[in-house]
C-alpha cells in the first residue's frame, strides 16, 4: 500500500509503498477514507527536539482518521466489518489505576497511534478492536477524520460549566476554533477569541466567536475585561501553549473562575500564584487528550444535532501523495484542517 | 392604587383601590411595569385546598412581575433608584444553615411576596433591597416579568449536566416550554417535550422541542425510547406533577440518567424504586425555586445572549383590571403567559 | 471438586462433587480461601420467585469470596498466578455506554458470579481476569471475603459528601453495620443506626454507631430529628429495603440532603414527592453494586489504612459442607456474616 | 480598654488604653476571651513590604479570636448577647457576584478585621452581627480562637475528595498541622508532612501524620513516592508559600491529582506546566480564605465529635500585655499557637 513512511531520523518523509499492516487476534484493519495533519505531525516531519526523543524510524506516521473496518482479528467481536469508524489514538492498558477509575486518557502505559506505532498516512492502518468509535454515516469523511483535535476541544470546554457563562479562548489555531464552536453550542454567554494571526481570528469568527482579539494590535487581557464588565472571563480555555498567551490567560480570568490548560508550553513558565490563582479561588484543570468515551459520545452528538459545524475549518483537501503540500500550507499559517484522500 | 385584592376567603377576587404599601428601612418600592399570572395565582384566586391553609384575606396577590425603582428605605443602598429590576419573591431569613451554605432557595424560613405578603398585582410593590435583581434595560417588560417561571426552568435544567444529552421535558406548560428553550441552548443533542394538550405541545415546538409527544395519543415512555435508540432520556425534566407523568418520567429515564422533578404532585405518588432508581443507578434532584442568585445569572446570560427567546410564551397580555379574563385564558387552557399591566 | 450446588428447581441444595470449572483464554482460577453467604445467597437455597425467573439450576452458587490464582488462561497476562484476589462479581461486557463512561456498575448487559454463571461455594471459581482485584496479604481471608457488600456500603456511604455531616443508616445488617463503619472513618460527625434487631443494633453499636435506634420501640424519625436538633439527617443511607423504612429514610432526611437507596424494595412504595424530595430540595442516589473500579480501591484503602475494622461482622466460620448450618443461623437472625472455608 | 496598637508606620507596637469600639446599628460587641497570633500580625508588626502598602496606624490588629457578645446595635437581632462565638474576619460586600452566588469568601470587596479595621488584641472588638458564628460552649477558648487558620486547613484539605486517598501536606506550620489532622479524620489512607524544621514535624507527628519528611534531609518528592509505590500524592495541600515547596509539591502529585494551594509565594514561581498539570491531567485549586459559612459548620462538626483536636497546637499562653514574648517565641520557630488571654 502507498504510506507516508518517516525513513531516517532526520527532517524529511517519504511516499513510498509499504506491506500492509499485520492485524492481531484483537485488531480491525481500517481502510483510511481520510486523515487530516496534525501540528504533531510537522513535529515529526522536521524533526525537532521532541521528535529526535520519541520517534523511531522507519515510522507510518499520521494519526486523525476516519474509515470503514475492512478485516476482523480472530478474537475482534465487538465492532463489524462494514462499520464507518474513527480511532482514538491513544492505546491505553486497561489495568492501570487511572484506567480503572475512569480516567484512561491519563494511563500510565500509553502508545500513541502514529508516533509510537504505525499511523493513519497509509491506505490502511490496524487498530485494537477497542479503540474505534463508530461514527453516524451521515458525518462528511473529512469531518469524521478530524474527532481527535475536536475530542480536545469537547474535553477542554466541558471540563467545567459553560452555560451563561463567558468563554476566553486563547489561541486560534484548528482546536481553539473547535473550542469556540462547542462553547457557543452549550450556552457560553459570550465567546471571545484571541490571536496574533489574522487568518485565525478570520476563522474564528466563522465559528462563533462574538470577538476576536489580535493580541499584536491590543492587549488581550484589557479587551477580554472591558467585554466583561470589567470582571474577566468566567472560563479560559488555554490553546496556544505560549507563555506570554498563558500568563495572558490567568490574568484574564474572573475571580472564582476556571482556566483548563491544553496548550503545551515547552519551557516553563513563571506564575504569579497569589494574585492568579490562590486570592482568585480559582480552578486550573490539566487536559490531556480526550475522555475515553464520554468525549467521544459528546463529540458525536454535538455533531449529529447540527449544534456544531466542524467543515469550516477543513480549509484544504489533497491526495495523500501531495501531503508535502499541505504541511507547506500549514507552516505558512495559511491553513487550517488540511485533509488527505489515499 | 389600582390592585387585585383577594378579599374574603372564598374563591374570586376584586379589583380595588388600596394603599400603596409601606417601605420598610431596608425595602425598595417598584412601580409595576408588567406582571404575569402564575398556576399559584389561580389556586388563589379559586381557593382551593392549599389556598385555605396558606393564605390570609385581605391580600394582594401576584408575584411575577418587574418594574422600577422609585423609592428606597433609609438603609437601603445596593440598588439605585430607576434601576430596572424583576424580583426574586422568596424572602429568606438569611441565617439559617441552607441561607449560610449556598442553598437560600430552600431557606428554612420562607415568606412569599404574593403569598405570605402584599404581591404585584398592584401598581407599586415594597420588597426588600435584597429581592430585587437588576435587569437589563434591553430586556423587554414582559420578559423580564417572567423570570420567576423561567427561572424555575433553568435552576431544574441546569440542575445536572445537559451538553450532548438527550432530554424530555414531561409537561410542556410555560415552565416546561422555557425548560425545553433552557435544554437547546445549552446542547441538548435532543429535547422532547411531552403534554396531553396540542395547544401546549405546539408551543413546545415553537420554543425549540426537537420531538413533541402527545400522551393521550401515544405512549410517552416508548416515543421517548424510539427516539433515543431504545436507550431512554439521559436528562427528564418533569414539570406535570400528574402521578401518571411522574412514573413515566422515571420509566423514561436512561441507566445513569438525572431526573429533576419540579411539578409538585397533590398526592403520593406509588414508584417502583428497584426498576426506576436503584438499579439504574439514577440521581433524582427535587427543585424548589430558584438559586439565589446563580440561577438569576444564568437567566440574564442566556436572554442577554439571544440563546433564549421568550417571547413566544407570551400570547396574551391586558390592563392589569382585567386580569379575570386572563385568568379565564389559562383555565381554558389557550394560553400561556398572560402578562397584566398596572 | 466439592461444591454447593442448586441441583433443582425447588428450595434446597446439596453438597457435591462436581468437575473443576474450565478455564477460558482470558479467565483465571481461583482456589478459594474463603466465601461467604449473601442474602441472595438465601433466596436461591428457599427458590423465591426472583430465583425462579432467574436461576437456572445446576448452578454452583455464592459470590463473596477470596482466593489464590492458581491457572491463567493462555491469553490472561494481568495478573500472576499466586495473587492473593477478591472478585468483583459482575461481568460486564466492557463496550456500553456505561461501561465505556465510567459506569460498567451499571452495564447494560451485565452477567453475575453465582448467579449467571458458576459462583463460589465450591473449591475453584473461574472468572475472566478483568474481574480481579489483588489484594493486600495482610488482610485476612475472612474480610477478603466480604469485599462485595464492604463495597456496596462504601459504594452508597461514598456517593456523596459525608465529613462533617449526620448520617443515618437505615437498616443495620451487614451493610449497614460496614456502613456505619466507612461514615465514621470518613469523618461524619455523628452516625445513627436504625433497625429492628436488638441483634443487628448492637453490632451496629460495635461498628461505630454513636447511636442506634430500635424501630419497634421509638419512632426512628424523631429520634434522628432528636439527635440532630431538630433537623434531621445530612445522609441518610437506606439499606433495609422495606417500604416503611424507605418512607422513614425520606422523612428523617434534612433539607437539602441527600439519600442514598442501596435497600431492594420488592413492592412499590408511595412517597410523598412534593415534601420529601421536591420542597426538601433533596438529591436521591440509586445504588447498585460497587463502582469498578473506584470502589475497590476506596475499601482496600479504609482497610489497610485501619480505618475500617471488618472483624466484628464476622460472627461465625464453617467448612464450606456445613453451609446449611450457616444459613439456618442467618435465617434466624442470629449472625451476620458466616464465612465458609474450602 | 488595653489593646496592642500599631501606632505608626514603623516596625513595633505597643500595649496601650485606647476607647472601646463604637457599635453600629447592624454590630455586636464582643469580650475577647482568647486571641491568637497569626503570621500575618508579625509582618504588621515587623513593617513589612506588605504592611507598608496595606496598613494604616494607628490600628488595633489581631485577627484570631473567640469571645462572648456583650452589646448588640439597635438593628441587631440574629444572635443573642450572651453567645459564645468565633467570628469570621473578612467583612464581604453581600451584594457582588461571588457573594452572591456562594463564593463570598473571594468577594469582590472585602475587608479585614485587624487589617482594614480594629482587630481582637483588645478587651473588645466590634464586629458585623452577620461576621459571628456562634461556637459550642464545651469548647475551649484556646481553640474557639483559632477558628481562622483550622477554617484556612478544613477549607483546603475539603476542596476535593479526601476519603481513601493518600495526602501530602507541604509545610507544617500551625495550618500544615490543622490540615494532616483534618485528612486523617476524613478518611485518609497516609497522611505525609513535609517542613524543614523538627519542632514543625514533630507536632504534625502528634497531629496525626503517618510520615514527616525533612526536606533538609531527604528529597520530598522522592520520599513521597517511595510512600505512595511510586506513584506520588492523589492529594497535595501547599500550605508553604515558598517557591522550592511549590514545585516540589507539583511533583510529588499524582497523576489525575489535586493539588490546593493556600501559602502564598511572594513571587513568580516558574512552573513546568507540561510535565506537572497538563500530561498529569492535574486539577489545582486556588485557596483563599473560608467558605462562609460551609467550612464553619465543617469545622465545628470536626472539633464537636472529636474527630480532630487542636489542643496540641496551643503551645504557649500569656496575658495579652505579654504579646510581644510570644511574637519572639513565633519568629524563632518554637511555637505553633501562641494564646492571649485579654
Amino acid at each position: 500500500m502507498t504510506a507516508v513512511v518517516k525513513t531516517a531520523p532526520a527532517p524529511g518523509s517519504e511516499v513510498r509503498e509499504v506491506p500492509v499492516p499485520e492485524v492481531g487476534p484483537r485488531d480491525v484493519l481500517v481502510k483510511v477514507k481520510a486523515a487530516s495533519i496534525c501540528g504533531t505531525d510537522l513535529h515529526i516531519q522536521d524533526w525537532d527536539k521532541w521528535a529526535q526523543g520519541r520517534i523511531h524510524p522507519p515510522l507510518v506516521f499520521g494519526h486523525e482518521f476516519c474509515g470503514e473496518i475492512v478485516e476482523r482479528g480472530a478474537a475482534a467481536t465487538t465492532v463489524p466489518v462494514g462499520a464507518f469508524v474513527s480511532v482514538e489514538g491513544h492505546l491505553v492498558d486497561g489495568t492501570c489505576y487511572q484506567c480503572r477509575t475512569g480516567n484512561a486518557h491519563i494511563c500510565e502505559n500509553v502508545a500513541i497511534v502514529g508516533v509510537d506505532r504505525p499511523g493513519c498516512f497509509a491506505e490502511y492502518v490496524a487498530v485494537p478492536e477497542g479503540n474505534v468509535y463508530a461514527m453516524d454515516k451521515g458525518i462528511p469523511p473529512e469531518v469524521a477524520a478530524i474527532q481527535d483535535p475536536f475530542g480536545n476541544a469537547v474535553h477542554t470546554t466541558l471540563s467545567g460549566e459553560v452555560a451563561g457563562l463567558a468563554v476566553a479562548v486563547v489561541g486560534s489555531g484548528p482546536i481553539g476554533c473547535c473550542a469556540v464552536a462547542v462553547a457557543q453550542a452549550v450556552g457560553a454567554r459570550r465567546v471571545m477569541a484571541i490571536d496574533i494571526r489574522p487568518y485565525r481570528l478570520e476563522l474564528a469568527r466563522r465559528m462563533g466567536a462574538d470577538r476576536v482579539i489580535d493580541s499584536t494590535k491590543e492587549d488581550p487581557v484589557e479587551a477580554v475585561k472591558a467585554d466583561t464588565d470589567g470582571e474577566g472571563a468566567d472560563v479560559v480555555l488555554e490553546m496556544s501553549g505560549h507563555p506570554d498567551g498563558v500568563k495572558q490567560a490567568f490574568k484574564m480570568l474572573r475571580r472564582g473562575g476556571r482556566i483548563s490548560l491544553l496548550g503545551i508550553p515547552s519551557q516553563a513558565v513563571a506564575l504569579d500564584l497569589a494574585e492568579d490563582i490562590i486570592f482568585k479561588g480559582a480552578t486550573v484543570h490539566g487536559i490531556n487528550g480526550r475522555r475515553m468515551w464520554r468525549t467521544w459520545y459528546q463529540a458525536q452528538a454535538l455533531l449529529r444535532s447540527g449544534k456544531v459545524d466542524l467543515r469550516p475549518l477543513v480549509t484544504h483537501t489533497f491526495p495523500l501523495a501531495k501531503i508535502h503540500e499541505g504541511m507547506a500550507l500549514l507552516k505558512q499559517g495559511e491553513a487550517a484542517k488540511v485533509i488527505l484522500y489515499p
